[in-house]
């Protein structure tokens, strides 16, 4: 590999879709792969196989159709990481992850059972002998290995040189130096890398990775930091989200690299053009919204363009411009579809967006299309994209909402009535609640005879114009699970109706799957 | 001063009040400034006087109530400098603090008129010159004065060096080193400030503070790298708004701080455990949602206290916790308030949330409160800081919802009546719409005889439980400008209705200003 080049190790659907809130179904995990690829990241981690079958089916459809290095979590056990391995089998370049935590605070949390040895010293030792096994296994099954060293961070430096040099030992080709807790700072980070540089002898046999969390703000800074002093893998997430504050964000990292390339003499391979409609993909389907100040991709940040502006920047966009919002993929002179565009217009523009359609699905897709068209005169790519995000999670529809009807104001008590159909029947009902949401929430309750919890309710953005489409996201809870279900329309009621029984929908795609690991070894948070 | 002390200069109300969408009227800005102060913030930036008669009426208000050093803001001119020591004379603590550009790409798109020069040379000599007399002016007024060289982060050493001289010679106390576009590295940035304290002779007669932007990811980390190279003002805003992708975040920088004194000794006089209530306050009045994943006031940020944890996070919240969500205010044990919650209870409660509530205001914010605690078992903090945004919102009332009533379905066509009122008069219409809310936009619009431009429609944060609070934002244009109104119910259409009259409300009030400033010399972004 050239000296220079930074790999990018995207790790949005395994560590950004741990975020609470944000959980993906496998149509969506597979189609934004699709648009990771399109992007050029280096390396695409899918996903942690063993944790659950839903995970382990998009790991491995991820592995058979997307064109990057794919990469699977596993912790330093076998079953792990055959699980990833069994998941990757088809990938033509397959990575197994793998990790143990190394930081004090880890091993006495985590490790603190007398199997893993009475003291921290024993404790440590065993770590290092599990660290050394599992990368050996990993090995029987691919060249490409990855170890990660949780909470390195806060990790002193003697033992994880001890660590990485083991992992490496053992065949490790990239040893990753995770900021689990997002704790450190950037010299303090930098000089970590440099440190290991030093004392890891066979530390030229892999390639460095670091793994920053935003917890203080200064994941990008540390990862640029690392950088500087000898790391050449960099793993990140679309838009930051990730666990807590969330990892690294890669739109930042990457123009970082790329704005200042006169002091950054490094380089990606990241096609910069595709990082707006990555984020925006990645937003809709994971239902993660980005605040308007967020860097890169927010709203605002390219606001001067269209807001009031000083005279300056009237005169030159570089008065307050270091990048231009083309280079990221934000096309400033809209492509408007209408009810005239036809479906082979509809295909190429979604083409464009980052959504892999086939033939079949088409229809459906321009179906939909069209009925839209017929309300809004102007569709907006957001528009496309909402449309999108829609047919995706249709996918796996057992409630559909065949009829609503609501009634509500300031003196009127809010009432709703529904009919749900399911492949079996047809359910109706009517009922009251404190305002017309609450009344077709409560009807469906009545109608499908279930009662949840209601985490959260999100109007999503809306898209343009007057008869904008608007997006409800509505989150339920079961028990340790939560669901998030979306639903569309113009009618605002109407959407929240949707997206409540889009909600039911993937709790009950939920209950088909059955959980392979036991439930002490349940494991939501990793690295 | 204290050698490791760091002063915190807020500009929410100035930098971050610039935001597109982020409107506050002079209200909301008081009650910030006071929640400022509780935070314990050094420096209160209130505003930019001279630009508006709102703008000078809040810093004046602030001037007056507020107990902090209240800054204003003013370009190299005697009229700006002027507007400002008008508006702060009742300030016991004031500072004037005006501007100069200094980066070539500035002056010669700001001031490429003839009359500043010929040459650069010749506009460099200008702008020297006029930061001169601006400070000595300001100095006229009040000794603490601070002195900014706008897009300092892209002026080359030399100048930036002998403007800097400049302005101390002539009595600035505060010398401020904007990365105005957020172009800066960290060791770049810090290099920067360590050269300005070699090359400018009387630097000892000042502070160096600095302003980061965020465009790279980056200003809370360029933040740090100018304290440990000299810096000991930091200018930041709550949850990091301003323009484009906004400032260094208020609460990310002092949490860095101090949980990291262990490497960074230096301290601020935060309080941070009101970072949580200024966050949510800020975040309410600006309508600037922050989320899920910023870091320290995310909702996400601590979400391993709630959601799925590993068995590490059970055994000790150290394994992924680097700081707690009580040390900024996050209170983990809930205090609900209900139907039997007395006056007195609940003033003590807003008091806590960090609302001053006169007197006579507590009857008609018990009121409302009375009347929700009729629809909702459990009132949350969430529910109040919403009844509170909307009391404040209510002072400047035109318009008035008294009846609505919506009808709509998959097959009916959606429909609205509404009643309006003003002090003269009443309004009564009905009309269609492709869903309830645009039926009752347009019935709203009818009955007044308008037309707006809507540029977004966002229904923010829902307060917990079933009979949850929704609060609708609606953003209308109207020429250069766009005002943002609010509007809370249990039922989300009368919650739209009233956001869209409130919007009109802060239309109204804008049209009874006039502007003071002319046409050409309009500014929104500055430094």
């Amino acid at each position: 590999m050239e000296q220079n080049r930074i790999l990018i190790f995207d790790t949005t659907l395994r560590d950004g879709e741990q975020s609470p809130g944000a959980s993906l179904n496998v149509h969506e995990k597979v189609e934004i792969a699709h648009q990771l690829a399109k992007l050029k990241v280096d390396v695409i981690e899918a996903g942690f196989p063993v944790s659950s079958p839903a995970q382990f089916e998009a790991v491995k459809r991820i592995a058979e159709e997307v064109d990057a290095i794919i990469a699977g979590l596993s912790r330093a056990s076998e079953k792990d990481i055959k699980a990833a391995a069994d998941a990757l089998v088809s990938a033509p370049r397959k990575r197994i992850h793998t990790f143990s935590s190394t930081s004090d605070y880890h091993i006495l949390g985590k490790f603190g059972h007398p199997r893993y040895g009475a003291t921290l010293e024993e404790k440590r030792k065993t770590i290092i002998q599990m660290s050394h096994d599992a990368v050996a296994y990993a090995k029987t099954f691919t060249d490409d290995v990855e170890f990660s060293a949780e909470d390195a961070g806060r990790t002193d430096i003697g033992y994880l040189a001890e660590v990485i040099e083991t992992a490496i030992a053992a065949g490790a080709t990239t040893v990753n130096i995770p900021d689990t807790t997002g704790y450190t700072l950037p010299f303090e980070y930098g000089k970590k890398i440099a440190e290991l540089k030093k004392r890891v002898s066979n530390i030229d046999k892999a390639i460095i990775s670091v793994h920053c969390h935003n917890d203080l703000g200064l994941a990008v800074a540390n990862s640029i930091a690392a950088i500087e002093n000898g790391a050449r893998q960099v793993e990140c997430t679309i838009n930051g989200i990730g666990e807590r504050a969330g990892n690294a964000s890669l739109e930042e990292l990457v123009m970082a690299l790329n704005v200042r390339k006169d002091l950054l003499n490094y380089f990606t391979k990241i096609n910069t053009q595709e990082i707006f409609n990555t984020s925006k993909m990645v937003s809709a389907f994971t239902g993660m919204m980005v605040q308007r100040n967020k860097a890169i991709v927010g709203e605002n940040a390219f606001a001067h363009e269209s807001g009031i502006h000083q005279d300056g920047v009237l005169k030159s966009r570089e008065t307050y411009e270091i990048m231009t919002p083309e280079s990221v993929g934000i096309n400033t002179n809209k492509i408007v579809l209408g009810r005239h565009s036809g479906r082979h217009g509809l295909k190429v523009r979604l083409e464009q967006l980052g959504y892999k359609i086939k033939e079949e699905e088409l229809q459906h897709v321009y179906d939909a299309f069209t009925e839209l068209a017929d309300k809004k005169k102007e569709v907006f790519d957001d528009d496309l994209r909402m449309l999108m995000g829609d047919e995706i999670q249709k996918r796996d529809e057992t409630y559909e909402l065949t009829y609503l009807q609501i009634h509500a104001g300031t003196n009127s008590i809010p009432n709703a009535v529904v009919r749900i159909k399911t492949n079996e029947r047809v359910f109706e009902e009517a009922a009251t609640g404190d305002g017309p949401v609450d009344a077709v929430f409560n009807a469906i309750e009545r109608a499908l005879n279930i009662k949840s919890e209601l985490e959260s309710y999100q109007v999503r953005s809306v898209t343009s114009g007057r008869q904008a489409l608007g997006e409800v996201l509505v989150r339920i809870r079961s028990g340790e699970r939560s669901f998030t279900g979306r639903g569309i329309s113009t009618d605002i009621i109407e959407a929240s109706a949707k997206s409540y029984l889009s909600a039911l929908n993937q709790k009950v795609l939920h209950l088909k799957e059955t959980q392979i690991i036991s439930e002490n070894e349940k494991v939501s948070e990793v690295i």
